[in-house]
């Protein structure tokens, strides 16, 4: 069995590895949060007090930090940095949601040292993640998939090579996408429902089973029409994500209006103080548009 | 069993008059169109001349009309509207989807002559239409609901009542927001995908089970990505509904931003000559931003 790294304990990051240690992985684990790697270690990890002791014997190592200048710096950056210690022939997993862009230029580095890597973010969230059932989307080289495969399905319930190095995040990234535009033209229909006087919770019903239909109609509706809007996925995070979307477009010289629009939806809910609710308040812009709450 | 008059026997209107014949209801027919006519009188029904005709002796009296105009003209308006020759006591029906406050008008004219009257959009088209599956959004006099729902359940597979007249318009106008901005979204998500080097049949994959995935996307992913745009629901008519949106929005004093995107974007199809080519060809929008083809 392959001895593993991981670096970066965070919400997402520590279920990840203590199902790794579950399913019988030598973890050697490394957070800047010292609690966080306590914690794991007392699950059954070593801890390590730097990125190069967890390099040290690992054949893997899989980093899940918060956006690609945390990916850079751990990966890339400084003597303490991943690349200064993963032997050659290392794979290198990175479950963070970055731009892809951010994962081609940490792997075009790797491959200069002979240590292969994929990108391979998730969604699902933190309950998946403790439940082991995350959604993999990976970039990265074919022939060498089938040797992390059975690691990310510890991890996860699916896992997908969607092509080269970048792809996985290319892949979230229009999920992304898809995610947040539904979110908030579900929130202006029902809104639009209500101000006119029909009962939200009667449309929702009355529409579910058609065309509009969609696993964010059944997430979030209940959410919104019963103000419920602990998450789940923050607005946040959302915001992160659809700048890497704003920035690779732009790098594309791609026009993205739905995006434009969504993000720009996301920003005012973060200026009123809102960045820790679950996405699906993005409601409240329609809310505050209409002046009603659902 | 009531006897019927039908008053619409367009794409829709045809095929649902005739599954009303194929379950024994006896019709009376009326439309400009005198070959639908001719047409629906060979599958069973009485060929009416004119829309007294067709009210003369009817219970309930059904229209299927292209939008708000042709109700009012149909049911309000001139010496031949149903107003004038619905005995009191009559319920009408309008399957068309309209503005709700269209529903609304029609349903205050016809209360002040004892005529009952029901909005009852559908959702589903052509081929729901057809297979006597539609999905009715229903607004109107909870009391009287049960005496139409037999008749409504003859055309289709679901009947909802969501309200008071108007209500069922309203519920159509979020259920087409939702859907006009969930396809648009997918579109903008498939090309920045492709415009960054992933297949989108494999972001496809990756993503339908998860919270990005919707009916939208099990119906219109397959078609943009193999360029198939034949409707189902055409652009045209997408851009009435949500013109409707637009209206309706405007009276209630509601901004309705990714309604707005969503219509601009379909106009501009409009614009460039797709207007009868399926809504999904709302992906030809973000084509055109990044100069490729799924």
């Amino acid at each position: 069995m392959e001895k593993i790294g991981f670096i970066g304990l965070g919400i997402m990051g520590r279920p990840m590895a203590k199902n790794l240690i579950k399913a019988g992985y030598e973890l050697k684990v490394y957070d800047l949060n010292k609690e966080a790697v306590a914690d794991v270690a007392a699950a059954g990890a070593k801890a390590c007090a730097s990125i190069a002791e967890t390099c040290e014997g690992s054949d893997v190592i899989i980093t899940m930090v918060p956006n690609s200048p945390q990916v850079k710096a751990v990966v890339l950056e400084g003597d303490d940095a991943v690349i200064n210690h993963a032997a050659a022939g290392t794979i290198v997993i990175d479950a963070s949601s970055i731009a892809p862009l951010a994962s081609k230029e940490v792997g075009e580095a790797l491959a200069a040292k002979d240590i292969i890597f994929f990108d391979a973010p998730v969604s699902g969230g933190e309950p998946k993640a403790i439940d082991g059932t995350l959604s993999f989307m990976v970039g990265g080289p074919e022939e060498h998939f089938a040797k992390i495969y059975d690691i990310l399905m510890v991890m996860g319930g699916s896992a997908v090579l969607v092509g080269e190095v970048g792809s996985g995040n290319t892949t979230k990234l229009a999920n992304q996408i898809i995610v947040a535009c539904n979110i908030a033209a579900l929130g202006e229909a029902l809104v639009l429902a209500k101000k006119a006087g029909v009962d939200p919770e009667k449309v929702f019903q009355a529409i579910r089973g058609g065309l509009a239909g969609s696993t964010v109609m059944e997430a979030k509706a209940p959410m919104m029409i019963g103000q419920n809007f602990k998450p789940g996925f923050r607005i946040d995070l959302h915001v992160k994500d659809l700048n890497n979307v704003a920035e690779t477009a732009a790098a594309l010289d791609m026009p993205v209006a739905f995006t434009d629009l969504a993000l720009a939806a996301l920003k005012e809910l973060q200026a009123d103080g809102c960045g820790s609710l679950d996405h699906s308040a993005l409601v409240k812009i329609s809310e505050k548009a209409a002046d009603l709450t659902l």
